[in-house]
């Protein structure tokens, strides 16, 4: 099979068909899909339905329990540190981020951190919960230790994103980024071409600059070495400040939530340990958010409006390249690569080889 | 005269003088040269007492009133909005964080946005008094435009700084940095050093990529061109990121305390505009703060115990650095360059030549 371009219904029901027979209820199915296929629609292909083989593989290690339910262990009513109860990502996070979001309706605020997860997608997704209800949403997770802190060789930090949304119109405002140089994601994008990388993302077995995307996934799933932070491997472009927001992702999810640091993520029997962090806060607790709302809307209209860099024709706001390409996959569909469709395919086949038609 | 290290007791003699002379109560002397003295202690020489000079100036110009107050002009339990009415930034700040900690200490959390106020010195120091109180310190600022968004060539952001710190033993967890790949301050320093700075920091009048400091401050200075953001100038090494932490700034300081944007920032008459925000967070909301604490130094060492890249022999924490530069230069005393000397005496020469003995 070659590379294809699915209609996101297809692919939709493709998804809630699969997590259907892996065990899980309909309504978490219809979530889980959700999560995956914004991703895909907002044209980050790293995070999207290219990761069903790796949620599969998960379940079966027993990292994920499709049972289970989060449970909140402690709380205030600005606050909750929730148990994810080694859940399947996307469900503890959504409920984390609702809870967060019910604190706020009544608090002005909600933070919530959460430990005992599994890997929850995009980060945006869940700052996006709030920004829709109007609100700021924050949204972070911890992950399996890929990153290494500066001057050091051994990763110690996952790629920990960060996403930050804010109500606008015509699309959100939302920043949504891994504090390390460039996600493995990415890395793997480049391998699945077989394209190098750029000296300076990330390191080989032995802790050196390379330009083989193969040679450093190997680093970073042995352990052994990984990516560079945000910022490089040295303080002259600023590496020590990608490692400082790495670890602010660290604090706000692993830490205070007594839950696994990403050196420990995925190395612990049986357990993923995942941790992450949610955010809502009501622009009412500062005073008028429409006003809020204008005023931000008039910096955005003059920053798209100042003057470009030389050949450049365009300044984005973080969330139009997101919003736009929505649109589009919305209308035109999602083009799968060869491997991830002989994933699906292969998937299926041992699920519910019946499903293979939404690929067809 | 030459450089020459200058005791920090005398130092903030004079600095308090100076400060006295120039229109402020003893109080708020002490306060302003508190901030301006840990800056140097820390051994973040740019934000320090070679500022002095700058904030005479910024007085006489009518940006800061040395006799206003600020005032909360809209709050709830968890947050407040304050205007700076035009005082010291360092007062300003002083205020907010204190209302911030004592929303957090009845609320658990207290967000403090702030408008109207003027350069606040290091980030940190307002994080800072959050961690001495045993909570999580958040602390942001915008400034002068002086970065230019990804693929822009004008400057609409500052070097809009964050701090984040987290009370641990022996000293704080301290990440304090700008979201610019370097700041202002620190292209000063090789400007006074006439020392090329790296290719890829910052760009000159036409926004071309510029070794030399000086007419990389000139571009800045004449709101032409400036930095780039962390990350660089284009997507490739995260340029986008470092754009997206720098938005955040903006919207938690200017934008939801409609206050100045830092493309408007002193380009209205009389007024600078600059806007800040803090945080104060108890770590009670979420369980044990001493638990917390434990956890926190557990992964800290194994950190610093982690294996070194080639050449290295040690991975510092956020802060670390700042510590132990604090008891040398307690002890040793701080190095005043040349250039701070004379300024310092032509304040003091205008001001009050008695207190030129300080410095002998």
């Amino acid at each position: 099979m070659t590379s294809k371009v699915i209609q996101v219904e297809a692919l939709r029901r493709f998804c809630e068909d699969t997590f259907v027979r892996l065990g899980f209820k309909k309504e978490d199915s219809t979530i889980i899909s959700d999560v995956l296929l914004i991703s895909d629609l907002f044209g980050i292909d790293s995070h999207g339905i290219n990761r069903l083989q790796m949620y599969v593989q998960q379940l079966r290690v027993g990292y994920i329990d499709n049972q289970s339910q989060p449970e909140i262990v402690f709380q205030t009513p600005v606050s909750a540190v929730i148990d994810g109860m080694r859940g399947m990502g996307q469900l503890v996070s959504n409920y984390a981020m609702k809870v967060a979001i019910n604190k706020a309706k009544t608090s002005g605020i909600g933070l919530v951190t959460v430990r005992n997860s599994n890997h929850y997608g995009i980060a945006g997704y869940y700052s996006l919960m709030a920004s829709n209800e109007g609100m700021i949403g924050l949204s972070m997770t911890n992950s399996l230790a890929a990153v290494v802190p500066t001057y050091g060789k051994e990763p110690m930090l996952g790629t920990n994103p960060i996403a930050f949304s804010f109500p606008t119109i015509p699309s959100p405002f939302l920043f949504d980024s891994a504090t390390s140089v460039v996600s493995v994601g990415k890395i793997e994008v480049y391998d699945r071409l077989s394209k190098p990388i750029p000296l300076g993302w990330g390191l080989n077995m032995d802790g050196n600059d390379e330009q083989n995307p193969a040679e450093v996934l190997k680093s970073v799933f042995s352990s052994k070495s990984g990516l560079h932070p945000l910022g490089g491997g040295s303080e002259l472009f600023g590496g020590h400040k990608g490692y400082g927001f790495s670890m602010v992702v660290e604090i706000l999810s692993s830490i205070i939530s007594l839950g696994t640091t990403s050196n420990h993520v995925e190395k612990i029997d049986g357990n993923a340990g995942v941790c992450h962090f949610f955010a809502a806060i009501d622009p009412k607790i500062f005073g008028d958010p429409i006003a809020i709302q204008k005023h931000f809307e008039t910096y955005l209209d003059e920053i798209r409006n100042s003057e470009k860099a030389e050949g450049q024709n365009r300044i984005y706001i973080h969330g139009e390249k997101e919003a736009e390409s929505f649109l589009r996959r919305q209308a035109d569909g999602i083009v799968l690569s060869e491997k991830t469709l002989d994933q699906l395919v292969s998937i299926a086949n041992e699920l519910n080889p019946t499903i293979i038609e939404y690929l067809e």
